[in-house]
C-alpha cells in the first residue's frame, strides 16, 4: 500500500465493499422485497454512490441530519429510522418539500405533533418491537395500533417496521431464522390489527440479513452494518473476516519489547471504546498492511485502548518484526462508530472519500 | 434554560468551568508550579479563552492536529504529550516554526528521528512510566535515559515527565498522595540518572490534582479532565457532581411506562460508550435542565445504550412527570469522548462555542 498516511486514517476497500453490497442487493432481489439500505454505517456520500450504481434509490438513515446530507447529495427517497424528534419537525417539514421522506411513529403523542406540526407530505411506518425491546409497539400494546391512523391526510401510513437488535450476538443459520420468523409474524399480526393490506413490512439488522438467503415474506430489508462489516460481525458469525471492507491505519509510535507490547496512534477518538468482551483481541483485528490490501496478522492483539493510544500484545517474533513509524492496520470493532468518528475515509487507491461532518 | 435545542447538544456551564479552573491555577501558584493544563478535554479555542483571563499561557495536547488548532488561536507554547510520531515530523517542523514546541521521546529511535527530520528548534520531554504501564520508561530500563539526550543543538531536553494513568479509579486521598509521591520518586530519580538540575518535572492527572492541594515537588502541573468533570470522575471520588460543567440535552422521542422506560435521542456517537462498570446508571448522570442550569434527578438511571438510542430507567412518577418532545439532561460518563465527538458546544448562555473539527 502507498497511501500517504500520518496519523490514524479508515481505509475503505471499494473491492470488499462493493462485493458486500452487491450480495445484499441480489438477496433482496431474489426475496421479491426493496432494498433500503441504512446510511448510518458510512455516512458517507462517495459511499452512497457504490450503492447507486448497483440499483438503489431508496435508504434508511438515523438522523434528521444525516437525511439532511443525503439529500443533499442527491437522494430523495429517505426513511429516518428513529423515533420521530418533535424538536426536529422543522426541519423535517423542510426536507419533506424536497424528498419522499418516511418517519417513524410509535406513539398518539408523536403523531398527534407530526399531524399538527408538519404540514407536508410525507410517509410514516409504525414501530413495532419484535424482540430487542428497545423501542416499537410490543404485542401486549398492539391495541394501540388503531389509534396511529393518520388524521392529516399529508402523512400517509407506509407499513410497519421493525429491527432485530436482539440479533447482534454469536448466531448461526437456525437461531437467525427464528429471530427473522418471530419477527416477520409480529409484523404481520401489527400489519393485520391495522386492517390494510396495503401497508408494507419493512424489516432489517445485518446478523439476519447476511446469515439467511430468502425474505420472501417482508416487502423491504434494511440491514445497514453489512455494506463495512466489522470485526464483531465476524465474531458473531455474520460474515468472515475477509468480508470486512475497512481497517484503520495506525502509526506505530512506541515499542515496549519487555512486555511485548506496541503502542500505536489510534484510540477511542478514532474507534469508539465498543470492545468484544470474550475476545482476547477486545478492540479489533490486528492486520499487516500490503501492496493490496491487507491481511490477519495472527501474532498479535489489540489488548488496551486509552482516548489516543491502543496497546498491542504479540509475539516476540512480531515485536521485533515492527519499527517506530511503521503503520500497522486495525479491523474495527464496530465499524458505524469508528466511521461516524472520522471526518472523511481515504480508498485504497487514494481517493479522498466525503462524510457527513458533525456541525 | 430558554436554550434553543433540537438534538442532542452538550452545554456547558461557563460558571461552573471558571471555577473548576480558578481552582487548579490556585493550586498550582501555590505550589510554585507552572500550570499547563490539557486542552484535549475541551478541544475549544473558546473555553481556551477562559484559562487564558486566569493567566494561563502554556498548555498540553494529545495530538499534533490538536497542537496545529490552537496554535492558529493564540497559543504558542504548547505539549504534545504523546509519543513522537515520526509519521508527522514534517508537520511538526512547521509547528516548531511558528510555536514554542515540545514533543515527547521515550526511545533512542524516536530521538533519532526527530534528530534527522526535525530542522526547527523544540524541546523534548522524556516519558517516564510512573506505574501506568502504558507508555514510558520503566525504572527498569533508567540505563537508557543517558542514551537520550539529543545530538541535534536544535532540541533541547526540557525535563522529564509522567502520567499517574493507574489513578483513574476509586481513590480517597491517602491512596492519591501514594500515587503522587510514588510518581514523584520516580520523576526525581528519572531527573537524578540524566544528571541535569535544568531539567524540570513535569506531572498530571485530573484524579490526584484534585484530590490533593500541594504539588511543591514538581515544576509544571498538566491536569485535564478538570475543566469539565464527568460523571465517572465524581464516581472517582475526584469531584462532586455539582463540579460537572458539562451537561448533554438530549430530547424525549419515547415513552414505554409498562416498563418504566424513556427513550432518548442520545446515543453512542454522541457520547461514546465509556460506562461506569459497577454503577446503576453506567451510562450518566440523569439531571433535569432548570431556568439557570441543572439539577440531579434522583429518580432516573441511564441504563442502555445505542448509537443514537438513550434509555432511561425511572420510576412511576418520574416516567409519569416526562412527555415526549421534553429535554432531558445527562452529565455524560467521560467528558473528554463526549466533547470529542461535538462540532460545538453550548454555553448556558446560549453562545457557541467552537471546537476542532475532524477533517
Amino acid at each position: 500500500m502507498s497511501l500517504q498516511i500520518s496519523k490514524p486514517t479508515l481505509i475503505v476497500s471499494e473491492k470488499i465493499c462493493r462485493q458486500n453490497i452487491q450480495k445484499m442487493v441480489e438477496k433482496a432481489k431474489c426475496s421479491g422485497a426493496d432494498f433500503r439500505p441504512h446510511f448510518k454505517t458510512h455516512q458517507s456520500a462517495d459511499v452512497g454512490k457504490w450503492f447507486r450504481e448497483e440499483g438503489v434509490s431508496k435508504i434508511t438513515v438515523s438522523s434528521v441530519e444525516m437525511a439532511t446530507y443525503f439529500s443533499e447529495n442527491g437522494w430523495d427517497d429517505i426513511t429516518i429510522a428513529f423515533p420521530y424528534n418533535p424538536l426536529e419537525s422543522n426541519t423535517i417539514n423542510d426536507l419533506a418539500k424536497r424528498v419522499r421522506l418516511n418517519v417513524l411513529i410509535e406513539s398518539e403523542e408523536s403523531l398527534h405533533h407530526l399531524n399538527e406540526n408538519v404540514s407536508e407530505e410525507l410517509g410514516y411506518f409504525i414501530k413495532i418491537d419484535i424482540g430487542t425491546g428497545r423501542t416499537g409497539i410490543t404485542p401486549e400494546n398492539f391495541e394501540v395500533l388503531s389509534k396511529l391512523k393518520s388524521k392529516n391526510p399529508e402523512h400517509k401510513l407506509k407499513g410497519v417496521l421493525g429491527h432485530a437488535g436482539h440479533s447482534y450476538k454469536k448466531l448461526n443459520k437456525v437461531e437467525a431464522q427464528s429471530i427473522y420468523a418471530n419477527g416477520v409474524a409480529l409484523l404481520q399480526k401489527a400489519k393485520k390489527e391495522l386492517g390494510d393490506e396495503t401497508l408494507i413490512i419493512s424489516y432489517g439488522d445485518t446478523p439476519t440479513c447476511s446469515l439467511l438467503e430468502k425474505f420472501e415474506e417482508v416487502d423491504e430489508l434494511r440491514p445497514g452494518n453489512f455494506a463495512f462489516y466489522d470485526s464483531i460481525q465476524a465474531y458473531y458469525g455474520s460474515c468472515s473476516t475477509e468480508n470486512i471492507a475497512v481497517c484503520m491505519a495506525c502509526p506505530v509510535v512506541a515499542k515496549h519489547v519487555d512486555r511485548n507490547e506496541i503502542v500505536i496512534y489510534g484510540g477511542g477518538v478514532h474507534f469508539s471504546k465498543d470492545r468484544i468482551d470474550n475476545s482476547d483481541s477486545p478492540f479489533g483485528t490486528v492486520v499487516t498492511l500490503t501492496s493490496s490490501g491487507w491481511e490477519t496478522c495472527t501474532s498479535a492483539r489489540f489488548t488496551r485502548m486509552s482516548q489516543e493510544h491502543g496497546i498491542l500484545s504479540g509475539s516476540d517474533e512480531f515485536v521485533a518484526s515492527i519499527k517506530i513509524g511503521d503503520i500497522i492496520g486495525i479491523l474495527p470493532v464496530h465499524s458505524c462508530l469508528a466511521a461516524d468518528l472520522q471526518g472523511s475515509f481515504l480508498s485504497l487507491e487514494g481517493q479522498k472519500l466525503s462524510k457527513l461532518k458533525k456541525e
